[in-house]
């Protein structure tokens, strides 16, 4: 009765969460999804949370400026015909990408890694060419993906997205634990699974910030080496560093490492280009040889055909525009987000003490866009809300980035975003919600310990 | 002593395949790979086998004049400050989308579909709106997706790439066999499985050209209703219909139907854009309700983060110049298509005579891009290469695309990418093909009968 006085046309389907895939229900979408939240309802709040590039260095871009000299680039370098390079931006492209010649150039000149064109994919920003490294090296759920835990959420969400199961490794100052990621692979093999990959972002990681030193390079390359993995090295905040070390890519003597980079921070998001170098040869069963790059390339062709030429053309023009070198285009962004970073390091000092002795002992990165501060009480969602609304500042509880469930107590500064006076201002905000709200007093009524950050 | 004298540095790691995802070893990526390289071995031949858009369309495409009117949008009726507006072209965006107003408002002008904004994903091409569905709707080994057989081959791609297993359902001129579909259904229950959705393109199907009626569409909704299926409706060459018949969307009363569309065909394949209109009700444990777009936008923000907003505002920018109308946006183009498919048809008629009973016979779709065509021999790509070679002429072996190893006698053409004249003399040096290599004679020989096209 109910049901027809409701009407049939009022009947709708209505779909149990649970009987979909089980990456829907992901706590750390759901807190980043409150953290912006938060950020709406607190507008005047200044946010220690987005990773997101600063938006000023946005004003001086010229989309059609980039796209011309592309242009003149296919046509005077590589010799095509204006109209059909014209055309090329429009229409579908290859799976592999547009702009491997300069992203080729760029790595060689920048980095001393020397690679062909095709051993490169322009993916859809680095987090698509995460999961094309996850899906291809992952066969069945015996194979797995070693991280540094706290991890990295792309790397995270990829891997739940495909259903393969990550193995965290702890974390110190130094970046992740070479011993416990050999042991890692010793252990799975010991439960008939194998460690296919480590996934590292050597070069100041979000969300912890650390660095691998070069004898830990070297070493990660030995465990590699010995233990049969490959190293998935993601090069997001490499460009920061003012004394570069050698990446994984350039230190790789036997194709141990795939470079997974992006421009989203160099040139800019909104573009969404970033790239895969997989130079390692795969043997078919009949012995026949192609790239890894190959099948990259296939697996892309059916998540999403193509990456935007129009896109790649803006990209391949910032390049061109650069004398073709990575570290020319974003000399000035390192420089300002070193200034950023060191900033909002020293203001932490100014307010709370030495980061080793403080009561929020805080990590001290050399570059990256991210500071990790342990608290003495554990900061989630409530405790950012509580920070918002009676202190004006936000940031982001780490305890989403750790795979084991501990980090409760640890929270994320990020100095990307922010224009210098709103990082100054954020941490005497900062310092009086710590002070006020997370007191070392309450220590005694916490279970877990406060983590030591440096 | 080898291994010494061929130095540790040379020493390079090389991966087993066999080791690695089922997906990359996909006949179908080899088959387009190799159609791919006969086309650039004989640059002369005329090709009927990519289903990409005419390129004359390309040369009046103004890329900064879209971004401009765009621009104007966002300021003038969203009362966006202008230079917040511009930079969020350049910045990460809203994994949802930023022009999904614009297509809720295409929906409801051109197609009388009524969706909130938000119960709309803007994909990167219509790819990842595959992707995303398929990911979303199937959990386990046990959840499978009905699609029709010939299948597209991004639909079975996708599958591949997610492990999720495809049931194929035979097709009749008329498209999906409906009565087949719901045995399917009652079949994949009695094996302790489910069949969550059905894919079909019921306007122009790529690569059959069937088009679904009115009363199939009908009937279609009340099989998705009685055996609890979502259906996932792609309308990619829905433009191309004259008299179109009310799209799944449009008739779906219970919301059964996800529908997926690009803008590839009507605007550009180079902006790679496409969407997912996902209005259903998603029910957690907890009772909580949200929009099954929400649960996409997730998986969507760990495949590729957001769609390119600057490759959005191209392409909202072109609709608001159309007045926020993709059929307005499409018209020219549609009839140019409706031509050029008429003119194959045409002339398939005066080189083979009638195509019911000539010895190749071929279907006669309304609209879409394709036209198949039965031969009486196997069509594999040793005669595509014979054919390009001898003859100048180039199409798709259609066995690729069925899922069942059935279809070794048909072959694809399409009129998209070509100018008339090339339709018409491709379609004489195809006659020549046929009679010289295909002749009936050689039915005895072969041990799959001709298939029934029309």
């Amino acid at each position: 009765m109910d049901e027809q006085a409701a009407g049939l046309s009022s009947h709708r389907v209505e779909l149990a969460e649970v009987s979909l895939h089980g990456s829907l229900t992901d706590p750390v979408v759901d807190s980043m999804n409150f953290l912006n939240e938060v950020m709406d309802r607190y507008p005047d709040a200044i946010s220690f949370a987005p990773g997101a590039p600063y938006e000023g260095f946005f004003d001086s871009l010229d989309i059609a400026r980039y796209i011309e000299r592309y242009l003149a680039y296919l046509r005077d370098e590589r010799g095509l015909d204006a109209a059909r390079a014209r055309r090329m931006l429009f229409q579908y492209g290859p799976s592999r990408g547009r702009i491997n010649e300069l992203v080729a150039r760029a790595l060689r000149v920048d980095e001393g890694i020397d690679v062909a064109p095709e051993a490169i994919v322009v993916t859809v920003g680095c987090q698509e060419a995460l999961v094309l490294a996850l899906r291809v090296l992952c066969a069945s759920r015996a194979d797995r993906v070693a991280v540094a835990n706290p991890a990295y959420v792309g790397i995270a969400g990829a891997a739940r997205l495909l259903d393969v199961r990550l193995v965290p490794v702890g974390e110190d100052a130094d970046g992740i634990d070479l011993g416990r990621l050999a042991q890692s692979c010793v252990d799975a093999r010991a439960a008939n699974a194998a460690v296919r990959a480590v996934y590292v972002a050597p070069d100041f990681a979000n969300p912890s910030g650390t660095r691998l030193g070069l004898a830990a390079r070297h070493r990660l390359l030995d465990v590699a080496e010995r233990h049969d993995l490959l190293v998935l090295e993601d090069t997001a905040y490499r460009f920061t560093a003012e004394d570069p070390l050698p990446s994984l890519k350039a230190l790789d003597r036997t194709g141990r490492v795939v470079q997974l980079g992006t421009f989203a921070k160099v040139c800019m998001p909104g573009a969404r280009v970033g790239y895969a170098v997989a130079d390692q040869t795969l043997r078919a069963a009949d012995g026949r040889r192609r790239l890894l790059a190959d099948a990259i390339a296939s697996a892309k062709s059916y998540l999403t055909v193509n990456t935007s030429p129009l896109s790649q053309a803006v990209i391949g023009g910032m390049l061109l525009e650069h004398g073709g070198s990575l570290r020319e285009l974003s000399r000035a962004k390192a420089v300002w987000y070193r200034r950023s970073l060191r900033l909002l390091l020293d203001a932490l000092g100014r307010h709370l003490g030495d980061p080793g002795t403080s009561p929020w002992p805080w990590n001290a990165p050399e570059g990256g866009f991210f500071v990790q501060l342990a608290t003495p009480v554990p900061a989630d969602g409530d405790l950012v809300e509580v920070s918002a609304r009676e202190y004006g500042v936000l940031w982001t509880p780490m305890r989403d980035f750790y795979l084991d469930g501990t980090g409760a107590n640890r929270i994320r500064l990020s100095c990307s975003y922010l224009t210098r006076p709103q990082i100054e201002e954020g941490v005497a905000r900062l310092a009086g919600f710590l002070r006020d709200r997370c007191r070392p007093a309450a220590v005694t009524d916490r279970a877990t310990p406060v983590p030591v950050v440096r």
